[in-house]
C-alpha cells in the first residue's frame, strides 16, 4: 500500500477567503484536517480559517504545539503531533496541515515536517503556498511593502535593540512580526531615529477585529495581541490611500 | 453616479490556482480586468495566470509600461495608463488590475494607483493580497524561507556587491530578486563567503517550465530569464525533503 501525503496547507492571514484555490483543493480532498490545537478552549486562528471549508465527512486533527522555549518540551512535542499524522499517513490517507499565514514564512509546520522525516524518512511532504501576514497587512493599510530598489529586513522578534538599530540603519523597509513584547523599546528606538511618523502596526490583519495605527507618535504604550506586526518605512517611499 | 473601484488583484507566482478566493472572486465580477502589456507580442504573466477565470463578456484592458529606466518615459506611461483604468471608473465601473506576485510587493501597482490618486484624488483603490515569489519558490524547493528567530534580507536587484557583502555578513536568509544581469557577480561572493552549497536559484516558480537548481557549486554562468530568484541560506537552517 502506497503511503499517505502530507501537506503544508497555507490558509493566509485570518480572512478565510484569502487561502488560494490550490489550497482549498487539497484542503478539501484529504481526510484528514490537521492544525495547531487551540489554547485555553479557545480555537486556533488557522482552525478559524479552514472551519467554514470543511466537510463533515473530514477528520478533525488538533495537535498540541506548547508556547514554550524549552527544546527539550517542544521536540517531545513535534514527535507526538509527528507520530500522530504518521499513524493515517502509514493507512494510505493523506493529511492536511492547516498553517496560519504562510507554511515557509516562520511556520509551525517546519517542525512537524522536519520531525516527521527525521523518525520516517519514507515520508512525503508537500507545501502550497499562501499569503504571508506582511503582505496582508500593507494591503490593509493601503501602502506597498516594497518598491523599485528599496531593501527589505524581517526580524521574527527583537532580542537586542542593537539589531533594530542595525536593520534601521541599513534597509529601506523593516517589518517586526510579533511586535506585542518588546512594542515599548521598539516605540523608544524609533522615536530616536524619528521614525514614529513612518511607522504602522497592524493587529490581526484581515480578520473581522482587525486593527490600525497608522502613527506611532503619540502610542508609546500600545497593549498589542500576539499576532501584530510593525513595520517601518525608513526611507521616504510612496503613501496611497487605499481602502 | 459613483466612480467605480480599482482593485489591485495579486494574481500570485504563475500557477492560476494559486491566486485567491477572494481574489478570483473580485476579477470575476468586475467588467473590465486590465493587466500589464505582453512584450514582442507575447503575452504576460499576469494576463496567462488571469486568461482561464476571465468570462468572455469581460473587457480586457492590457496597459503599457515600458521596461526602461527613464524617469519621463516611465512616468508618462503610467499617466497614459492611469488614464485608460480612469475612463471606466468615472463611468462607475469597477476595474480589477490583475498584479503578478503580491501586489504590495515591487509590484507595478503600485505606480499605477499613485498616478491615477495623484490625477484624481477621488479615485478609490483597494489592493487584495496574494502568494509572492519567494514563497512560491522555497514550496518548489522543498525548504523553509524562515524558521525560529532567522533575520530575513530581501533585495531586489543588486547595484553593488557591497550590499550583498553586508546582507550576507548580517542576516540567516538572503533572497535575491530578478537576478538574471547579475548572476555572475553574486557567485564570486557566495563563493568567497563558501555559499555556493545553499544557495538556490528558481527559475519561474510554479510555472510549468520552472527550474531549480539546488546547489551553485557548480554552476558560475547560469543564463537565467528575467523572473529567476536566488535564494541564500546564510546560517544553518533545516533542508527538508519535500516534493
Amino acid at each position: 500500500m502506497q503511503i499517505g501525503t502530507l501537506f503544508g496547507i497555507s490558509v493566509g492571514p485570518g480572512d478565510p477567503e484569502l487561502i488560494t484555490l490550490k489550497g482549498l483543493r487539497l484542503l478539501q480532498r484529504v481526510p484528514i484536517v490537521a492544525f495547531p490545537a487551540g489554547i485555553q478552549g479557545k480555537p486556533g486562528v488557522a482552525q478559524c480559517i479552514v472551519m467554514p471549508w470543511l466537510r463533515e465527512e473530514q477528520q478533525q486533527l488538533p495537535l498540541m504545539f506548547p508556547y514554550v522555549q524549552d527544546e527539550e518540551l517542544l521536540t517531545q512535542a513535534w514527535r507526538v503531533a509527528a507520530e500522530e499524522v504518521w499513524h493515517y499517513l502509514q493507512q494510505g490517507q493523506d493529511v492536511a496541515f492547516a498553517c496560519e499565514g504562510d507554511v515557509s514564512f516562520y511556520s509551525t509546520f517546519t517542525y512537524l515536517a522536519q520531525t516527521l522525516q527525521e523518525l520516517h524518512p519514507e515520508c512525503v511532504v508537500q507545501a502550497v503556498p499562501g499569503v504571508c501576514s506582511p503582505m496582508a497587512a500593507v494591503a490593509a493599510l493601503g501602502v506597498p511593502l516594497t518598491v523599485r530598489s528599496q531593501r527589505l529586513v524581517v526580524l521574527p522578534a527583537l532580542y537586542a535593540v542593537a539589531e533594530l538599530e542595525t536593520a534601521l540603519d541599513w534597509a529601506d523597509v523593516v517589518v517586526l512580526m510579533k511586535v506585542s513584547s518588546v512594542y515599548e523599546q521598539v516605540w523608544e528606538v524609533l522615536q530616536k531615529h524619528q521614525l514614529l511618523e513612518t511607522a504602522f502596526v497592524v493587529e490581526r490583519a484581515t480578520l473581522p477585529n482587525q486593527v490600525i495605527y497608522s502613527n506611532l507618535r503619540d502610542r508609546p504604550h500600545l497593549k498589542l495581541p500576539y499576532f501584530s506586526l510593525l513595520i517601518v518605512q525608513v526611507t521616504q517611499t510612496l503613501v496611497l490611500n487605499f481602502s
